[in-house]
């Protein structure tokens, strides 16, 4: 991918974020860099790197050099708990590819994703010590939130409260992290930085949301996702959620199948069927639109500029993709 | 574990670092917490904080506060690599206890690591670029090993000059980064920081053959290790390695047990057995001395100090360990 997949005109900085990223996986062994490349080349948003770029340029920082390998460093921290992820879930595909552990095993992916974090570190330990504290609480929330989301796999006992909590930290912190040293780089005020850190935080729930309503709803060619792949691995998220407010009758489908280890391809369907009959889509859409607008409310103070006004246009793309 | 293993008088020191890791593992999940505090409550030798330490000591460091954080920065640092090579392994037992994987559970696991990883970076990062760069240089190579290794796991294809690669990487780098850490953060001459480097990464080598040594030598109760681990594990160590160039019969027996993914407590033993009487041990402690001397040789510019004296005798305790 060498193209912003947002528009924007990033093309030039996520040309150069590409760049980056497959100078910094080069290894002597080469099934590390065909790993790593694996996940790298497999593309993605690269959501983070663009609402790093994008918040240091609508703060007026114009040395782009400055924001790239932070930028990067968030991609390569994304994407080595891809990796990680995958090797939870058991998951064999991964936006339509092979997941690293299914192509590698599972030992070359755990040491996959460890390197993926090391040159994260490696360019994260060139900033200054308040860059490196927010990039590493982001990543310890993120690890916590893992943890938390994991503890109630194949349970039904998760609340709405908790799901918001594993969406914060598992995504929303990343983004939220990117968006302050973006805004910090580029020389703004506390509440400058924090307002921005708040739009990051929004943003990304909003886009957690949405991922969440396109597992019941995406087309399978776009996605590169499997429906109903959510509850297949034991998750409870917001639709399925809302769903079991819906009626008893949908609660014991659901409650059912996210807590059965062996479902059938039926069974997940079946499942499927009784979230997208609830009206706990739009309602869960509602919700998206929610944190959207939140977003949007903490760039509020920001000077009218292509670029705080292409802050304001993802958080739209965020809310209607379709993939 | 609150004094040194090795002596030294580093008691202090170790306190300090003993505290600071498990200051550094508070999380909001106390699973995460718990996971982190049973590997590092493991105890271990503390090898890569006392080598930072002495280094640094010996080069004239005299502020105990600034050599602490990334001493125990490279501890954590191993931990994680231990709990990440656990899964691999799928060892059941470390240092006598239950590893993270089999008390917690792969996912656990897995995230705990990187946790630990985190945290490091969130110490590292602390420090000026030379420092990140060598210490992710350390961990990129450390990585590199692990797959280097790996990819010979169950084959009897490894040479010796790819064993010793591997020890390099996995073992000694590490250990060299944190020798020359050690030294640059005192004030090191650039030669100096490079002798230290050589003699952690002598260092490191001697320890991880004596590691190898034990494998088949070890009293269980004092390593924690059942003997032939390495074996069982489908991999060639340096005194199987020896073996091999013995005999046609022991070579048989060793290619045939390590190429066997399904082997017996009975088969383990018969080839553990063919290693101690092929007199291959007895080669690898020869070597061992040999790593042990060339770590010695470049301590020679170093003035005469109390831990000048203690580098040279933690050569001598590497070699002699019997734990």
């Amino acid at each position: 991918m060498t193209t912003s997949p947002w528009g924007f005109g990033l093309d030039r900085e996520l040309l150069m974020v590409d760049e980056k990223l497959r100078d910094m996986v080069k290894s002597e062994e080469e099934l590390l860099t065909e790993a790593a490349i694996h996940v790298i080349a497999a593309g993605g948003k690269r959501l983070r790197p663009t609402v790093t770029i994008l918040s240091y340029k609508a703060l007026g920082g114009t040395d782009i050099e400055k924001i790239i390998d932070i930028a990067v460093g968030f991609e390569l921290i994304h994407s080595a708990t891809l990796v990680h992820d995958d090797i939870n879930d058991g998951g064999s595909t991964r936006r339509g590819r092979t997941t690293v552990y299914k192509k590698f095993g599972l030992h070359n992916a755990v040491v996959t994703g460890d390197f993926l974090f090391v040159k994260a570190f490696a360019l994260g330990g060139t900033y200054d010590k308040n860059v490196v504290k927010t990039t590493a609480d982001a990543c310890q929330k993120l690890a916590e939130g893992e943890i938390l989301q994991s503890s109630y796999r194949h349970t039904a006992g998760i609340t709405l409260d908790k799901y918001l909590q594993v969406m914060r930290r598992k995504t929303a912190e990343p983004i939220k992290a990117g968006a302050m040293v973006g805004a910090y780089l580029a020389g703004g005020k506390p509440e400058e930085i924090q307002s921005m850190g708040d739009y990051g935080l929004n943003l990304g729930i909003a886009f957690q949301i949405v991922d969440d309503i396109l597992d019941f709803t995406g087309d399978e060619t776009k996605t590169g996702k499997t429906v109903g792949t959510d509850i297949k691995e034991g998750y409870l998220t917001l639709p399925s959620l809302l769903a079991i407010k819906d009626s008893e009758d949908s609660a014991g489908v659901i409650r059912g199948a996210v807590t059965n280890q062996e479902l059938t391809s039926e069974d997940v369907r079946r499942c499927v069927e009784v979230v997208l009959k609830s009206g706990a889509i739009e309602k869960a859409k509602g919700m998206g639109e929610y944190y959207g607008n939140e977003a949007l409310q903490h760039l509020g103070s920001l000077s009218n500029t292509p670029y705080s006004q292409s802050l304001r246009e993802l958080v739209r793309k965020v809310l209607d993709r379709d993939s």
